[in-house]
């Protein structure tokens, strides 16, 4: 299938690499065109404008860093929603409100195209392994052709969340607040244990071979371990946009989220001190608040 | 082995049944006499004190609500310390303050016998089907002693924290803690989906079959996506008091907890509203305050 | 002086009156247009529009209930922005964001007038005492053409907080912020009290004779005492907003404020339980958590 | 009246003198003699021993550090409980749980004397002006007795709470919360407005000369304004104590406190820091969050 890629950060890149090992013929596009040459190399074709890179395209995806980085490459200049064939479906798989993609999914219908929610869970190891999780809410029919093409992107099927592109979102946003959780609950259980006198790497095997043996619980849990949190996945600054978005809906819902407030404020923290570490070095502020 | 059993709730109940299963010569006490019968039917001897409980036995096991109650059974009338052979081993499971073993181990010491604090993770089913999680900490001859029969209890062997028997206490409240924290994570997370549009079963199945696929998640899961905190596994007042014991860790050694002193309120006001629900219930103060 | 007064709510109506009452020429505009009538009674002339209200006002007040609304009745149809005189003084004192307030100066700036943000703080009944405590802020010759005219209104001189009209929003969200934290400090200690023995009256009346013998403690205080949140001066959704507003600019400039968190929560939580109470009665959240 | 003063830190010398001034007769004791010499020099007898102090005495005044203190000065080795003379005072003025009065006016009534439980509200320098708000609590007799000899202390006569003398400390320890409240409030505004662009000096100015035009504000609010914690009045952990008792007794009696537990922590931050600093430094926390 022709296929069009936008975005090829960490977790582009491997997405699409994946996409162009499983025989689609493969668009890409990426602000910093340099970025695309390992792509270019197996295979791809590279366009200069996002506009170009959905030309003929079935399938448009797209993997950029916000709301607004979103929007532009859909109606910016060159951007590419003016440009999508009729009928043709744009994979949405940003982290963005709930909000931006329903509207930007009535402006494709409008113009004859789709917008499916596409959020995708996962580390770029997990993106690169073609272990993701992956949900999509949108049009039905646009749905049903994605599902194949998705599943060369992650394990198991893609969890449908009905018509409304939105939900989607709400459960990316729902899933990075409880990521955060766990980071904070084991920061503040390995912190009360070590100045009990324990070891934190014991308690950190303990619970992440037994009650909490799990992928997140161990590979977050190493880092609050060890309290080292090198190479940086994704930057602060990052999730705590994120966490903004699960309070922005909080907000308009009106549900208060005391935990989400709590991880918010650790993360503002930690952009406020300019840390140069991984998402999770928030956990630091639970150590720093003990005197370690 | 000779082996006493003292203490039959949900979970002693369970436990001494596997023990008396593997074989072992059990003489078993319950305040609650009537408690004993179903273990006096399948072989058990039933004492009438817990002195006499543990006339010869090797192994003395002990599964109570809280420290008072297990400080009564050791050194209260009638109390089982003064009564250990020499060189007898407690094993003592209860939830209770690290300084609690910690003070009981000396007085075993000088007395002739041994403490091993054996906390247990798991609800009365994991008991029943002896798959608790046990961790260890101790005298090391006592240990060694104690580890095989630890076995026939729980899945794998039982982890060891080192010779102070309050260090295996501090990982009980951690991961105590930290299902509290979970729970939180998951009420407040289904709250905002469903306050969304979303339903919180889908949600739930979503998030138990991908990243949070896990017993613990799956079980307390439930619970809150079916807002339903039935049957009563263990009260809200007795988890209160766990996280009381691991604010009152926090005091000690001046750890700030700001999840624990949510979850820690969250359950004192199920308590203050009276609910007759499982402790996870404290999970519905979040749907209250969204105006579920 | 002939002056324009544009929003004739609680406060705003009282500001008129003493404004009429001090020998100015008013002219009077409110979009529920019967409003207006007391204030005709007294003298002044009602306008149709927001446009024809500001017909050769040298200054014209403002004071509405949110953001969009004063952005409408400034730029909006027949909004009064475009019928400014040249170098005629626009008082803003609705509790908007500071950005508001810039972005509008800019816009007045352009057109050939200024906007001086001047909020102000005190109740109603302060309002129509001329009781009012006022700040402002923004360009230097008109706050001094202003100067004089406020004077009227509250007690003592409007502190001046430099050219930014957005400071003196600041300072606004900062007093209300306040206010808040004021309200659930006794809150706490009422309850606490109240549920160790005490009589929550004389509690009440001992703290505001001593170390908070103040106004704002006095009047919010005497709600919390009683537990009686009527009549309604401001609904929680009006102060929510201004929360909102708080914790936004606290996002903006990266500051954690974990009071303004629990404020802006209970104050979410009074909305969803869509209490017709006065905003104060958040302060009932920390009362049922404690089972009263 | 024939008086005993025992605990002579800044608050209980300012306190004595004042008591000698109005022409009482007054035995002192310290545990350090040394702090003795200048109230000797006013005319005071200097005691060896808590027991030797009360020789005769009507009332005796305590003012000691903690709980723990105060229960070595009336009943450990050479306590002044058993020397008391029938029908004596003992005016107990520390900050303790309400408890520790309880039980201690129990003891005091079965050796045949009165404690009646007096806490002061008050800085070192309203002690020696004579300044303070005082509470008292306790026997009714014993109260009428205490009144006049109270007044040279303070400011107003002592507000009466009843005949349970633990009331009076529920009184002092909701007091110290408050304040801690107002502290916090002013430090996350403070720094909410500096990083917004304002000067903390001039917004410390207005609030109090306007809304908090109090001393409590004026006080403590010069601190965070200046983020200069000199001198000590009191140190963190001392009032890391009091907040300690006041979540001690919310626990006791089911009272969720989120703004008493934010408080508690960050004073706990405050002494795992190990910073010599007044109480109200725990504000700095705030500050450094928001990466100042």
């Amino acid at each position: 299938m022709k296929i069009a890629f936008l975005g090829l950060g960490n977790m582009g890149e491997a997405m699409a690499t994946n996409l162009l090992n499983a025989g689609h013929e493969l668009t890409v596009y990426n602000r910093t065109a340099s970025k695309a040459a390992p792509l270019e190399k197996l295979g791809a074709t590279v366009a200069a404008t996002p506009a170009q890179a959905v030309q003929d395209a079935a399938i448009a995806f797209s993997m950029v860093t916000d709301d607004a980085a979103l929007q532009a490459l859909c109606t910016g200049p060159y951007g590419f929603l003016p440009a999508l064939a009729q009928g043709a479906i744009h994979a949405s798989c940003s982290t963005v409100a709930p909000d931006t993609n329903r509207r930007l999914a009535e402006e494709h219908a409008r113009h004859g195209s789709h917008l499916v929610a596409t959020p995708v869970f996962g580390k770029p190891e997990a993106a690169a392994a073609a272990k993701l999780w992956l949900v999509m809410a949108g049009d039905e029919g646009a749905k049903q052709t994605l599902r194949p093409v998705l599943e060369v992107l992650g394990q198991g099927s893609a969890q449908d969340f009905g018509p409304d592109p939105g939900a989607a979102n709400v459960i990316k946003l729902c899933g990075n607040f409880m990521l955060g959780a766990a980071i904070q609950a084991m920061a503040e259980a390995f912190t009360l244990a070590q100045k009990s006198g324990l070891e934190r790497q014991q308690v950190y095997e303990f619970f992440t071979t037994t009650l909490f043996n799990l992928p997140v619980y161990k590979s977050y849990g190493k880092l609050v371990a060890e309290r080292h949190y090198q190479p940086v996945g994704a930057a602060p600054a990052i999730i705590r946009k994120d966490l903004r978005l699960v309070l922005d809906e909080a907000r308009t819902h009106v549900v208060p989220m005391p935990f989400a407030n709590i991880i918010f404020d650790q993360l503002s923290a930690t952009v406020a001190k300019k840390e140069d570490v991984d998402w999770a070095g928030f956990a630091e502020r639970v150590a720093e608040n003990a005197g370690l």
